[in-house]
């Protein structure tokens, strides 16, 4: 069986298993008052050109986002968000249980349109009524989104000038940032640290075990975070293992050659599925990819490699979705190659 | 130097480890839907002798308890606790974050009293305002205790009764489990899976990386508990690593055989201690021991062993705490005892 | 100047401020435990021909909107609304605050359409990740809506059968309630208190200083709502304020006479408009009335007459609404009528 | 029946009630946004000396009380209250819903003692831990408090000290506050307005028939206080209302006046008990009085006379409050003395 349903379904890439492995029995401070943190931060530091950025880790992606805007957000402000974004879709309400409304803006296919935004705060503020609504406290988007789509660094540029227009942070969950950054053609590291307010550098899907890398430009956007983060129960008390993790992965550039790997294996996954002839329904350049096949090949497929079901389109054909990481090897893609060919 | 600060400075026991890095690539569906989650939950289930009881994994033990109890508390319901609860003290809130208040009763080295818990609940429908007041919807307490100590069988099931009387569910922080059971002189895993309503069981403190085992005997307490789980952002994406852990812990009696190691030298220690005529000012049975020293020892001690300070008593001596764990050596109490003969 | 800004410009209908000065210094206990109160809950039980229904006086409509939902849902619940709907705009995120989403679904001038609640509630329990989603807990509407449209029995009978199919409460904000009465073709009041779980009959739009009147079907569905509403803020001290209002509004059915007040002047001011050419832009029956006049008509009647402005239409045009309420007199409609004709 | 139970039995002090009879008809905006609102906040203004305070209306003292709160202090701060104050014991759980805790210390007959809370503070900080603990973001109190007892100029001004030295704010619950200006051996209005950073100035309890006015010294620690009133239900539609209760209660000092009428009241009744011996087990100069009565005396006088009780002392006395009010008259306390006379 060839796996392709995700980028979780494994567990971390050896290079950072290792640093936990080899670092096992060494006695640390807990809730990440160790050298594994603060040398792990200070890589991330430099990989963003931010000196002065604080750095964060948290376990979880949905930790994180309810989290960082629980502490971006004053009572009564909501975030802005595409509505098929995953914190208004898939995190349970997260940011509601701590008393925050998502607004959600049309999606196209993930990403916010720079010129809505932009449109939402100007209509808002001219609305004689704004006093007795939720006011927009913060943008967050995803990088790469959940449809794999990336923002241009013009979009990017433009979503960060209204943002700071208006005064609210703009924020990116950057759960797959490694296979956005490979695969973007004009943003870096340093550009996103850059454009964004606050960002994380997500780990769970790049090959970590779990965590997150949050990295905020300004410390007073976040002023008390650790006891923020205490309150959401996203403190982990052997916070090492952030360290160690985020060191590893920080290393030798191994967050980036994760991203290219899983970008290169998805652009031969495409093109051996466009090499038949099957379109796709998204244009994705990332690690996810979004095909329309006929249920005949799916129902070929599925006894030997997995991926995920997205509905019907049609009587006879339905979209699925195709996921590479960083442990998808090249025997996967020739032997998904040799199941198209039969 | 040697290591007494706590029982989180180290990563995990070899065996919990070796079991993460032997299924590293092994592929599982995430959020605890694999078969490592099923067998670790099955293993449980065994050992508490509860065959029906829901179990749930969590990462870490703020975020199990704000889970565990906002789950089962109504909105308006609050928990009660000894005034040194973990809960009431050191999660920072994480209770009231969502809504609920920690009831308050004085604490007795840690301990609930069964009798008072039971007054607080005659005396609080007793009073014709109490529809005016947050109504106890629950009680917590913690096995062992901050302070290390352990409620009797007798005193649990008087708790334990007083709970079923009022109809409000009996829960059980469990983050040094194993040490308590080990060291409990009538207290077995299945009485407390009998007398407890919902407890967990504790593995960042008894050897694991992370993670914390939730035990329901009644589904219905917990409803729709993955939801609120995934709300709390308490959902690991790669839940198989607590299925691997816990798998472990419950393999060989592993669990228990850190709890008894954890234990025997923890009363090494403290004997090591009080043949030099020191005393404890709180007297723990488990694996955190209290001692009162002479200003001038500890500032002996501090450059060769770490160990917690815990304020003043007096112009001359100290109060300080002393943790054993799994990882604490034979040669370490050899060590300690060696510096306290000089 | 003749005013049509809004329905709660002026204070209380002379009968139902003349219940609150005549018994200004009759002594009673507080929080709602008075005989006014009783005997208004008895008169409410009577108007719906719901014997058994729990009644419960709150201040304000937000304050009865947030208070309720939060009793009807569960903790990660949202509530089903359509995406103009009060609670999902203009009440600065009431319903979040305590934790819960708004789910908004397309607005129908101000109405769900029964078949799209339905299919969005199937089409959730058939997606395989709704478990990491907020589940919808209960479906809100307003009868009649913020844009004055009206529910017909058809539609509000298909909408209760499908939350009875799902085991959802429906939920009716009537802030305006008696003007949606007297407006319906086919739904009265008794019909409501079949239909809907929960509803609140509206005071302060109604004529009323302020008050509205919570009516709940069935007890189970907001247990402890007493101390619900205290932890909301909601309970008034001098409840019996609200049991003399709402005593006298359901005496000589004074409700509706103020509702078919509202709506027939509502009509003749539609006439005074279409006589002259003018046209709705919603087709409102009740006492809100949406009209696009030209920009010169506008500034022509500011001086003489107050409304409210809605948003331009083109270059020469913009949108208004009229409404009329308790106070509104013929000879205000006879003095716009005679401005038009100007 | 004279009544001695509370002070929110009855409507309203006639002048106040007078007020909105009189404009009963009047149009206005709604929401606070009109003239007499303006023209009441500008009187409390003057009364309190301080030009540029902003001034809230809200309806109640738990919604007041629970709103204030939450705008002052940030996610995971709680507020310091002595362990009786109302929002510890009576408002269910109003400030944690919110996601705040209260921070409880001794209560000393209902008060703070300064010393502790400087005491309190300067432990907090110097705790090692403090980051995983609530932060104490504010001072609570009332006055008078929940045992009629008052602050000294004194002990005010230490308090204040104390909460400028950590820079958090004091906040004044006054929902009889007129009966402790009236009572107080040394402080006015203009005291409690420069020494409090924000104070409520209670109508219910005075004589409105609802209503309490916010005082807040510095605006920006209530930024966008009406979104977040609106949010917690607590912004009345007819905001009017308000504005008329207090315009009346700060004309011709009629605030002072009942304050005085109560207070006096309350001497002569306290004179009544003491002539015959008995005594008070609180020592209050306020409006509500606590007495140690005979059993067979309360029985005497429960036919005639209504008050409260609070529970046993000993087998043969038990303690009871009773209360004055605006509407408490000469002849009330005249005929309570003839029933002791007996």
């Amino acid at each position: 069986m060839i796996h392709f349903d995700c980028d979780y379904m494994a567990g971390a890439h050896p290079e950072v298993l290792e640093a936990i492995v080899r670092n096992n029995t060494t006695q640390t401070s807990g809730y990440g008052e160790d050298d594994f943190c603060r040398d792990a931060k200070e890589k991330i530091r430099q990989a963003c050109e931010a000196p002065n950025a604080a750095v964060h880790f948290l376990v979880g992606g949905t930790q994180t986002n309810a989290t960082v805007l629980d502490g971006l957000l004053r009572t009564t402000e909501g975030v802005i968000a595409a509505e098929t974004a995953h914190i208004n879709v898939h995190e349970a309400g997260a940011i509601e249980l701590t008393g925050h409304k998502v607004i959600s803006l049309p999606s196209h296919d993930g990403k916010l349109c720079p010129d809505e935004v932009d449109q939402y705060l100007r209509d808002f503020y001219a609305d004689d009524t704004w006093t007795h609504m939720v006011a927009p406290g913060a943008v967050y988007i995803s990088f790469p989104t959940e449809f794999g789509t990336l923002y241009s660094k013009d979009e990017l540029t433009r979503l960060s000038e209204t943002c700071r227009a208006y005064d609210i942070p703009l924020y990116i969950d950057g759960a797959r940032l490694g296979f956005g950054l490979a695969a973007s053609a004009d943003l870096t590291l340093p550009d996103l640290a850059r454009l964004a307010d606050v960002f994380y550098i997500g780990g769970t899907k790049m090959g970590a075990l779990f965590g997150e890398a949050v990295v905020c430009n300004n410390e007073k956007l976040l002023p008390h975070f650790f006891t923020l983060m205490k309150a959401h129960g996203s403190v982990l008390a052997k916070g090492r293992l952030l360290g160690m993790q985020f060191g590893a992965m920080f290393t030798d550039d191994l967050y980036l050659r994760i991203g290219r790997h899983g970008v290169q294996l998805a652009k031969e996954l495409r093109s051996a599925f466009e090499e038949k002839g099957y379109k796709t329904f998204i244009d994705s350049p990332t690690n996810q990819q979004f095909f329309i096949l006929p249920n005949t090949l799916i129902d070929k497929l599925l006894p030997e490699a997995s991926f995920e079901y997205w509905g019907p389109r049609g009587q006879e054909e339905s979209k699925v979705r195709f996921v590479t990481s960083w442990e998808t090897k090249s025997e996967d893609i020739a032997a998904l190659k040799a199941l198209l060919m039969d």
